[in-house]
């Protein structure tokens, strides 16, 4: 794989951009198809008041939006950051065939960005993690996948 | 920690509901502070073109509108499902508090979903992931950080 540094130059323009703009952290992503730019995002996560507005997300959200579909097959991510666990996630939610980043983790860490320890986090077992959690109700919740099964007007995805 | 069966209930049925009226996927979230329910969620990935759009996303994203916050503070998440890495980790970016959930991964593994592959693809290194990933234009990237260092006019987050 060999990623094309006109698109990851964008990547780095935006996120550079919307830090001098006063908009948001310094994360820019574009989605690219075949060579031709699908869609651009930025970290919107102040600008909007949105925990998961992260530049990759952003990016995902409006390639989707272009191409009225929920996945994103033959699409290639270009990000100014290695993707946090959230949006490393999204991308294979979104069937991404590549993922091309500038910037890593440990970089993000020591620009005062957690991405590097929510990898460790999101490793462990759920009940070792700092964000306690907690299962309950197992046997009622399962009428909600139960319901799935039986549906038989369902997208599936 | 101990989780308030009346809010799992809710975003149970908020699941099943999902799937009844042929919205999308069998998972709902709600988000809780001080007992007061803040905001509601279900996945919406296929009936609004968005991967990103599962149940504890939605719900992290109205519950952020809905407190004019880019952080959930105090907020308790209530999740039909145990969240995917995706849910997950924009709970920790949102300063959730606590993770209730009903079904398991292996649950929803059972169910057709991805969850539980994707925990072991997001914990390996990721030279070894399924979804190819490349590091490139470090140098350059670095621009994006450095602006950030410099910044005097920053949200931090």
């Amino acid at each position: 794989m060999s990623g094309d540094p006109s698109f990851m130059r964008q990547a780095i323009d935006l996120a550079t951009q919307n830090v001098i703009t006063g908009r948001g952290g310094p994360f820019g992503a574009v989605i690219v198809r075949c060579g031709i730019l699908i869609a651009t995002g930025v970290n919107l996560v102040t600008a909007t008041n949105d925990a998961t507005a992260h530049a990759e997300i952003t990016a995902i959200r409006n390639a989707c939006t272009a191409l009225s579909a929920f996945e994103l097959g033959g699409c290639e991510l270009y990000s100014s950051c290695e993707p946090c666990p959230m949006c490393l996630t999204a991308a294979y939610w979104a069937k991404c065939t590549a993922v091309y980043f500038g910037n890593t983790s440990a970089d993000a860490a020591t620009a005062g960005f957690d991405d590097a320890k929510l990898y460790t986090e999101v490793s462990k077992p759920a009940g070792q993690r700092t964000l306690p959690m907690q299962q309950m109700m197992r046997h009622e919740a399962s009428e909600s996948f139960a319901a799935w099964t039986q549906a038989t007007r369902k997208v599936l995805y």
